[in-house]
């Protein structure tokens, strides 16, 4: 057995057996060992950074690390972006980088680079795997720590020699401690702030916005007259008819600054303190208004719903929360084809079930309101601000959850960093319906042009911000990559098409062109 | 003025008036700053990787830098396969990474990364400007860092509110010191080896491989009976009638081990000893054969034309070489569109003056011989070994030498990288064709799968180099981005569509699907 078998082998054993790759010469042994270990999936990205995006949201699901298997440092490259918004998920994903046999490095060919340095930034554990010996036992490392709550990147970087040498052995999978409680002193204090009748409110971020933590966390906050909120872009969020309602914190700075005003007690729960999302001239980073008192009930590395539920106990809280929310469905919409009219449908149609993968930045704030009432569903949201994370997402979350409806939706500026999704979502058949509202430009942009105190007039500053020159065409990039298109001109062709297209297995892209924000 | 305009003129002022851009928010100060000095021209790419590929295609034409603008640690990271590339192409690149304000980067809002620790990997030069009043200077001493011969990626990572702030004063630009002479001893020392009879050969790369420096060798050649050999992947290689016909190392390791048997003495032009491209199970890696002496005349730091000039003086070469290519097209071919009668159709109509940005990979094999004859023109290759070069390149290429014709020969796989770049390619209106090889596979995946020893007859490894199920329609994705695209289906009809592309202003491409060498 060489040392690609024993990791196929260790991670299939370790529950890991989804592995989305983009390989290369140096990973063609790892890839030859798909077929010696039957149980691993490989799912094939035509672009590093869907492998990437893919295990993310396969992660967000799954609740466990998938693979990746990238090429060398280029590969680690185009795969970055994808890596940085999977770290800001703090989600498990094991990302095995293939890379020059250990005696072949010295000779700095064409591909040697600092493979090293670069996957360092992204991950919290990075291990090289020098001999075939090694490998298995390297592997079943990578996945505990990938997995150490809240989860995290593990990169093993993997020569070419330790992966086709004899010599491996498949290892044993650790077994994961359960994440540690939180101490009754720190629920206490919490349960005493709450109770003292000033106004304080619960920001609820990661493993909180999950069923569990949110239903607790309801509780509370029915009990003792306070505010949930939750952070501004979650991983997974858990929403619709009879969950409890929870209010995401606005990207912009200044509203969500509004939104924290008057409170004396914030208190993080598997969240951050709010900050802005970047720094503008005169205006403050941090968030959280003067006099406000920061506490932490719970961080990611420890039980977050136990330790809702022991605040929500000793709060003395009813064991039903009034804030649920109700279902409702906002009506068909009617006449032209706007991003309201767009959230309007998704309300009015979005199936139980559904996965909706939000990378709709300025078109898609219209649609958070008319889907609040919709049958349970599941929103994943952008977690790192590096756009081109909507598609891939969508692919994983798919490969995750193949008996559930995929909702990805799409900005134009985003989706072209990583379009090459869409051939995977054909390629495996995924039941991914996806929303390409096309404004024809960097919407935001325009937005943050101003708000920055960059406003320009100028020509060629606008023209940076427009991508509808030439204006590019989504339904026939879609049907170039296999995926069936369709370009509805009205809100009623609109609701139809994406009925349809949940309907009928397989992917679907509709295009929708829409007037811009801004 | 602040740091953001400082920068700008101080880049205009240094000879630096192209700027390759994909920006976000942290940069629009630079993006305002493109219209208060109208001398900088702004190239908008869909993705990073595009701006750093086409800024690398530019140096190569205009032998002078570019520069790049990326968004953060996310955008350097969708770039950096291209800027490895640019690496190893050794060319000059003002690669500008915008960050968050000073002040900001505590705060570790989402877009938040290590940018230094990733840009050194492939940069020459890093800084961090961090006030205005230093913007100006550090762009000056970026563009003679990054044209320092024989050229380095110099990056300058420029916080916001150094962007932002007002102070800024442009720098006066470096006056650059030429690229210094090689010592007579070195000279003397090569001449009295190649004076010995003994087989010899010059290897040929970098600035060598332009025609002052080809013309030179070629009389040293001439004189000696030496060999001319060039390295596998030039950066940029004059060739085709009239000029000094040079030989390629092989891609592959046998083969160009085999080439260089029986050498005496190697001599090293601005080249590196060569090495196998990866390494194989029981292959060397160093590729010199035993007993070769190998010497070095000049490196890339040098003045590399006057050298060799140097060394034909020092061996009384005469003043013209026999050796030059002579005249010579092949017939149009005729019949079934294979990747052979594509190479006999460029080889017939190539145009003079023309620039070939050249990844077709395994398709591409029979492209080389039919084109040395042609008229003459610029060959440019993938440097880096990072698949996804070669759209951008001729995106920059174009951008260099907008009167003259490009040929971006792609590979349907490498093409899917950047495909982004047809969009640039048809918003800036360049005169660039692309003939798209299409064999609906990772052909040369294929031959290394079995190359490595991993030959596997199973079924999941074979899937896994396999991008034609489903089948890529490469001409709706080229119509998707707004250039026009054919699919000729003899060799025939693409001879003529790739005259006429040829002759038609702006963007073209010509799908050609051919069966697949492996």
């Amino acid at each position: 057995m060489n040392g690609a078998e024993a990791i196929v082998r260790t991670l299939v054993d370790s529950g890991v057996d989804v592995c989305f790759a983009n390989p290369g010469t140096s990973e063609m042994h790892f890839v030859a060992a798909l077929d010696s270990v039957p149980e691993m999936r490989g799912v094939l990205a035509l672009f590093e950074g869907v492998a990437t995006g893919a295990a993310d949201g396969y992660a967000r699901m799954k609740g466990a690390p998938a693979a990746v298997l990238l090429h060398l440092g280029p590969g680690l490259g185009n795969g970055l972006a994808n890596l940085h918004n999977a770290r800001r998920s703090r989600v498990p994903l094991v990302n095995i980088v293939g890379d020059h046999a250990t005696y072949h490095k010295r000779y700095d060919a064409q591909l040697e680079s600092d493979i090293d340095s670069v996957a360092r930034t992204v991950s919290g554990w990075t291990r090289r795997s020098f001999r075939p010996e090694d490998a298995g036992s390297d592997a079943a490392d990578a996945v505990e720590a990938a997995s150490i709550p809240p989860g995290q990147i593990a990169s093993l970087i993997l020569p070419a020699d330790a992966s086709w040498s004899s010599g491996g052995v498949p290892a044993r999978p650790h077994r994961l401690a359960p994440a540690p409680g939180v101490a009754s002193a720190v629920i206490d204090d919490v349960a005493t702030r709450l109770r003292d009748g000033r106004p304080s409110a619960l920001l609820l971020g990661g493993m909180a916005l999950r069923e569990r933590g949110l239903r607790a966390a309801a509780r509370i906050a029915a009990e003792c007259r306070i505010e949930l909120l939750a952070e501004t872009f979650p991983t997974r969020l858990q929403r619709g008819s009879g969950l409890p309602a929870v209010e995401r914190l606005p990207y912009l700075a200044e509203l969500a600054a509004g939104r924290l005003e008057g409170l004396a007690h914030l208190i993080l729960v598997d969240a951050k303190a709010p900050v802005s999302f970047f720094a503008y001239p005169d205006k403050p980073s941090y968030l959280v208004p003067d006099g406000c008192e920061v506490s932490v009930l719970v961080s990611g590395d420890q039980d977050v719903p136990a330790a809702l539920e022991a605040l929500a106990d000793a709060v003395d809280a009813g064991p039903d929360s009034t804030r649920l929310q109700s279902a409702t469905r906002p009506q068909r919409p009617q006449g032209s084809l706007t991003a309201e009219a767009i959230g309007q449908a998704l309300g009015a149609v979005l199936p139980e079930g559904a996965i909706v993968s939000d990378e709709a930045n300025t078109s898609g704030v219209f649609v958070s309101g008319p889907t609040a009432g919709a049958p349970p569903h599941d929103w994943l949201t952008l977690t790192g601000g590096a756009i081109g994370q909507g598609l891939p997402v969508a692919v994983g979350a798919a490969v995750a959850s193949p008996r559930r409806p995929i909702i990805a939706l799409e900005a134009d500026g985003s989706a072209l960093y990583t379009l090459q999704a869409l051939w995977t979502m054909a390629r495996e058949n995924l039941d991914v319906t996806v929303v390409l509202f096309n404004n024809h430009r960097y919407a935001i942009l325009r937005m943050e042009l101003t708000r920055v105190g960059a406003a320009s007039s100028g020509e060629k500053a606008n023209q940076m911000l427009d991508i509808g020159s030439p204006d590019i065409d989504f339904a026939a990039l879609s049907r170039g990559f296999g995926v069936p298109a369709s370009r509805p001109s009205t809100a009623e062709e609109f609701t139809t098409a994406l009925e349809q297209a949940i309907a009928e297995p397989g992917p679907h892209l509709i295009e929708a062109v829409v007037p811009p924000l801004f």
